[in-house]
Formats: C-alpha cells, structure tokens, sequence
C-alpha cells in the first residue's frame, strides 16, 4: 500500500511551489503592457500549454489566431470600444463601463490571441447551426487558464477582453458560423506586475471569505461535525495566498 | 530599461518547471480513484488556488459544494448515469456513451465538489430569470482549472464529469434557480497517474498537431514571413510536453 506521500512523489514540494507561486501571482493586465517582442521559444511554451488543458471526450476544440497586424488591432479595439460603451447603458452592466480602459492593452501589448471553440471538431459534418455545447466552451476556457499561468510564468502578463459583441469579432476575424470566440486575450512583456488585482486595489470589489463560498452535502447545506474542520483550516490558511505569492 | 529577464525575477526557472510539470500531468481521472480521506490543510489550498482564479469584473462568482455524503452520492450518480444513457442515444453524441465508465468516480472518490456561478454576486437583486453571461460562467471554469492543477500537484486526481441533465443537479444539490452549476469533480487520491490521456491512449482521440491550430491575424490566415517562425519553433519543440512531465 502506497502512503500518500508516495503516490505524490512525482510532484515535489518545490515544483508546487513553483505551481501556488503562479496561481497567485496571476493579474489581468490592463495598463502595464510593454511593446518588446516575445520570443518564439517563449510563445510556443505556452501555446504548448495551452493545448495541453483538459477538454471533453479529448475533443481539442481550440484554435489560436495570432494578431500582431495592426490595422486589424484597430478593427477589433473600435467593435470592442462600441460594444462596451453601449453594453454599459443598461442597468447591472455597470461592470462593463469600468473595464473600458482594458481594451487600450489590445493596441499596446505584443501579440493578441483569440482562442476559440470550434463546435464541429469531432463531427466531420458541420451543421448550420451547431448546438453549442458548454462543455465544449468551456474546454477551451481551460486552454485560456493553462496559457495564462504559463505566461505569467513566463514574466509575460496577460489581460482578458470579455467578448460582448460576437458577430462583429468573428466578421473582423473572419471566424465561420460554428467556431465560438471563446475569449481574446492581450498577451505581453509588462512594466511590472501588480501585488494585487486592479480591481480589489482600486476598492471596486473586496476579495470574498472563502468560508461563505463553501457548502456541504447541498447548496448552503452546513457541515456535519465530521466536516467542520475545513472551515477552521481555511481560517487558520487566510494568508496562504500572499505566502505562496512571494514563494515562502 | 529592464531586461525581460529582469521583468521575469520573481518566477524562477525552477518554480516554471514546477507550473509545466503540473501542466503537462495533470489528468481527467476515471477509474483510479482510492477512498484515502483527504486531509484538511491539502483541500484548503487547492481551495484557496481555485478562489484565486481571474472573474469577469473581479466578481469571484462561484460556491464549492463540497459532497461527501454516500445518499447524495448515490442520488447524483443515478441522474447522471440517467443523462448519459439518454444523450448517447442521439447521433451526435456518441462522446457521451464512452464517458459512461468515468461515472463510477462519483462514488468512487473521497470527495466530489459541485462548482456553481451565481449570476446574480454582483448585483444584489436577483431576476426571476437572469441573464446567464458566458463572462460569469467562464469565471468557475478558471476557478476548476486552478483547482485541477493544484490537486495533481497535490497529487490528487480530478475527474470532472459533464452535467447533461442541470435541472436534476440543481434539484438534488438544492441549487437555487439563479446559480449555475458549471462543473461537477470527483476528487481523490488515486492508485497512479496515467502518462498519457486515457482517451489518448486507447486511440479514441489522437493528440492534435498544435501546428494546425494555429492562425495568423484571421481564422486560418497565413504567416507572413516574419511570423512564421513559431510554426518552425513548436515543431523543434514537439518533445517539450513529454520532457516537462518529467521535469526536464
């Protein structure tokens, strides 16, 4: 019988690490983009990344468009502009108005990249109109994150354009009917990486209690005497978080 | 001017070992699974890296039911071999009927957590029925893909099986109409990690050349000369995801 210890082996303590390090040390980038080059070696580490995120039934369904033209950085940062200025007139999506400074990084940064999810992957046929299957969706949200932490990983931040107007990004890009853009991303060097998120810096939301995120056996169900622990656990871990970020 | 290797001080080449060995490991876990409990203080960091995940609007909007209990168990394991048996019979969705092996996890493991996207965080006052955006559902997704990896670095395994049927979920996790589930995990420890995707190995699926994912500027536009040295790059580094595992 393998202990615990054993069947982890294959994984240092380091190596994790190095993995906590990351995760916590992420930011979505907005105004910190440099315009320095990222290098082959650099970009093909984390597109290996990328393609290496789980996804339904092995079905793969990204594809990555590399933007470095920059008349259809134009393009896409004025249908980007539009759309979240109008998207902000309506009551509860406040959130989009604040995010209007974000798409200046789709101009400054390196290299955008869209990642996609075509619907038709492993059925050879294509549909008219494909049902678009969240799980497939969210297969290539999953390449987005693995590409992420390898960027930052990689000393290259990354800020996340969130796609209100669909139809006018894929006419730009040329994307046909069943390929959904999944998420366009802002991908370069930075001046420097923020300690904190932006938007828990600027007081715009709190960093939630993890404690209240966490249900048992049902939705809000509490925990039976068995299970209580984890609550203390998490209290007791409440600077974990900034400890891995600086790599103690 | 710094240097990019100066941008890049605080994530070491050590620590990136640890993030590509995670990466290039981690596995969508079936039949492995061992009921070994797992102890508090390794569930609350792989919490606490899920909770860290990028969100729309720095909205944190996801719970984690945390599901131990056997009678809920056996519950959601009916419904969804339920779901399954009945997708499998469209055309379509074969997927799904193969994936029918990887439900005895949800009984199998020590723990399954439920990871939901309630649409209405942000705003307090909540619809009959809300608006689901992509930018809110998404969200969870990173949280499960942080969480994924930290749990293999952990050495934990993850399986996340697909809700077909969410209304089912929903109504035996008690989940309240404006909350998402996104992902529903089975996590444990587990009697090894396979070297390949299963899918992989038994030849279902092969692994794609990421060379054909790849699109210049549009959807399958063409490098220009001076971008096409990527396409030659990720071909010299075709070993790269085998010799990260490893930790080379």
């Amino acid at each position: 019988m393998e202990t615990v210890e054993q069947q982890n082996k294959n994984i240092s303590k380091d190596d994790r690490k190095g993995l906590y390090k990351t995760i916590f040390s992420r930011r979505d980038v907005r105004n910190q983009f440099l315009d320095t080059p990222i290098p082959d070696e650099v970009l093909s580490r984390i597109l290996y990344a990328a393609h290496y995120a789980p996804s339904a039934g092995f079905m793969q369904p990204w594809d990555f468009l590399l933007i470095r033209n920059s008349e259809t950085r134009k393009k896409v940062h004025a249908a980007f502009t539009l759309a979240h200025t109008t998207a902000s007139m309506f009551p509860g999506e406040k959130q989009d108005a604040c995010c209007d400074f974000k798409l200046k990084g789709i101009l400054d940064c390196a290299l955008n990249i869209c990642v996609t999810c075509d619907t038709t992957r492993t059925s050879p046929v294509p549909f008219d109109l494909p049902h678009v299957s969240t799980r497939d969706t969210y297969s290539s949200v999953c390449t987005i994150q693995n590409l992420w932490l390898a960027a930052r990983a990689e000393g290259l931040g990354v800020g996340w354009v969130s796609i209100i107007d669909e139809e006018t990004l894929k006419a730009i890009l040329e994307i046909p009917a069943h390929v959904v853009p999944v998420g366009y991303l802002c991908v370069g060097y930075v001046s420097h990486f923020l300690k904190k998120p932006e938007m828990e810096n600027d007081g715009w939301l709190p960093r939630l209690d993890i404690r209240n995120l966490i249900s048992f056996d049902r939705w809000h169900g509490q925990p039976e005497r068995s299970e209580a622990g984890i609550l203390q656990q998490l209290k007791q871990d409440a600077d974990f978080p900034a400890a891995a970020q600086e790599g103690e």
